[in-house]
């Protein structure tokens, strides 16, 4: 812990050794003093360090009022395998903090802390301090400490070349702030803001659409694509919505819900804040990656699009009517603008739970 | 997240679908469900419920001031490698909640909740939930809840049959009552809890000696073990020592240090609790599982075994001498005889890390 990921031992000559077992203790060591500093760029004030040789230590924010912590774990899916074919891993931390405190946030919550595991069959120092590294990044760019971390070496369970990553995080919320959907009504407002691509989600579905489907490469350039190759479409990161969640509850905004579009798309995941008999009409279409249609060009129907991919948006937050342009405003400060969606609208009770999004005709 | 892994979504009938690609949405939403009532038993009064379609939520518990959360994560090693021969899956969870919460409480913490990720090529429901389920009885007996956890299907990640398992442990402590050595003094006494065999280090070396160098299969009864099976040994599950710390911890005992014995055995895990210039001498021999003298046997000098086995000891309490008994007498009252391991002696501030263990001659 702490990335004291391979406590020092001896290095002793004897006739069976963990080393000869697959496993590089010295490997290990190298690669805590190139994340040392990574991480340590991360802190913020509430770490306490110097501390907690076995965990990582984080004092719960003085000025939250009856704080509640929110947690969530999660991984980047097969997401991993088009870093494994492109042999790029300095964005794939990106998607792990993206997955993990996207979701985090949704319930209101201010992200503290973070921690990574990464395990693999033989230990590449240098491609992990890329993976970790693009780790410490995203959870600087989210407000959070890089708190800790594992990095597992397990002959014999992963394929040369290939990683498994996992995230952690945890954040605080004051409990009368927590943000649950409960309180959203008919005729509120939803924002959305924008994806950069598929983020981490489907990537089983659009590896099968475009390289079994269509026979791409990763290398090719498909017209579609405007220039960009297969892979470095594929490849573009998850976007952390953690500070933009905290400018608009800055500003003072009544949000009422907020939903990190993830597994399932907009069917799956707005429900999950939306109180019963109420659903999402989306009044408009917007802007999305062309590398969705490339997908959908392999021959995938579109209610399995919309209910595989985020289609464009990757975070949506529900406001009062009066308050959307105060979000919007918020947002607009900081260089986004939000995508007006639709409103909320009254179904039956017993509507199914796919179909409380209505998507434009 | 609340083991929400999958959310409901249109079964359409399109030509290429996410079942095709591999991802069965169905059974992971059968395994929710046979989830639900086994993290529903874990939980403890902090758990905030029917909130956080998203995340996990837990409460800071009230009654501890100036709180600090104390965090880890981790996973089992290659130990998954012997469930996997063996077919046993009902105990793996016990060595993931043992590996994360062990850690936690060595810094004096009460254990508040775990995550758990779960990821394999092709979901099996009934595997996947005798895996979780043992990681909620394990969070039951570490006094715990399982707030979430995820379960990744990852097509052509994992060998037919394997998975990855890896834990995530949060615990609180009052800034004040924070356990980190730093008091630890020449004289005192390290009381040492058994470990119940390997626990969850140093499988790859062992799996090599014992299949590799003595051609032993998982079956075989060698009559060094007594009666029990290679594979019955090796997967003997991780001890939960987090009640043991509650309980000397409540008895008022100064507990000064505390030390989950892990990868490096003693000699890498006593230094990281003791103040520069104090070492641990070991002043007697005790008893251990005899998978320790089969894994020896296959050529493994002694050095190399403590180095990376935790040889019998799965836990360490520093205390001062004149609180030893009390300490001992409260692990007494729970049924746990202590082993009086040694003393803490004064040595050469250069002394190396892993010479700060002195072992008996």
């Amino acid at each position: 812990m702490p990335h004291d990921r391979s406590p020092a031992r001896p290095k002793a000559g004897p006739v069976l050794t963990y080393k000869k077992a697959g496993v590089d203790i010295e490997a290990g060591d190298d690669l805590v003093e190139r994340i040392k500093p990574l991480a340590a760029a991360t802190r913020i004030a509430e770490v306490v360090s110097d501390v907690g040789g076995f965990a990582g230590l984080c004092a719960v924010p003085k000025d939250v009022d009856d704080p509640v912590l929110v947690s969530g774990t999660d991984g980047v899916g097969t997401k991993l395998k088009v870093a494994f074919l492109t042999g790029v891993h300095d964005s794939i931390g990106f998607d792990l903090v993206g997955m993990n405190v996207n979701d985090v946030v949704t319930c209101g919550a201010r992200p503290l802390f973070f921690l990574d595991y990464f395990a693999t069959g033989k230990l590449d120092p240098s491609v992990a301090e890329r993976v970790v590294g693009s780790v410490a990044k995203a959870c600087k760019e989210s407000g959070c400490a890089l708190l800790g971390g594992e990095t597992a070496e397990l002959p014999g369970m992963y394929a040369d070349g290939e990683y498994e990553l996992v995230g952690f995080a945890v954040g605080v919320v004051a409990r009368k702030k927590i943000v649950d959907g409960t309180r959203v009504k008919e005729g509120d407002v939803a924002l959305g803001l924008a994806s950069s691509g598929l983020h981490s989600n489907g990537y089983s579905l659009a590896r099968k659409a475009l390289f079994d489907t269509m026979h791409l490469s990763i290398h090719d350039r498909p017209p579609e694509l405007g220039g960009q190759s297969v892979g470095e479409a594929l490849l573009a990161p998850t976007r952390l919505y953690a500070r933009h969640v905290q400018a608009v509850l800055a500003a003072g905004v009544d949000v009422r819900a907020m939903s990190h579009i993830t597994g399932g798309g907009l069917p799956a995941n707005m429900p999950r804040v939306l109180p019963v008999g109420l659903a999402l009409r989306l009044e408009r279409r917007w802007l999305h990656a062309p590398i969705f249609d490339l997908v959908r060009s392999a021959g995938v129907e579109e209610i399995e699009m919309r209910a595989t991919f985020n289609m464009g948006v990757g975070y949506v937050f529900v406001v009062p009517p009066g308050d959307a342009d105060r979000a919007s405003e918020a947002l607009q400060a900081m260089g986004e603008s939000a995508i007006a969606l639709g409103r909320v609208v009254r179904v039956p009770v017993d509507v199914r739970f796919e179909e409380r999004v209505q998507w434009p005709e």
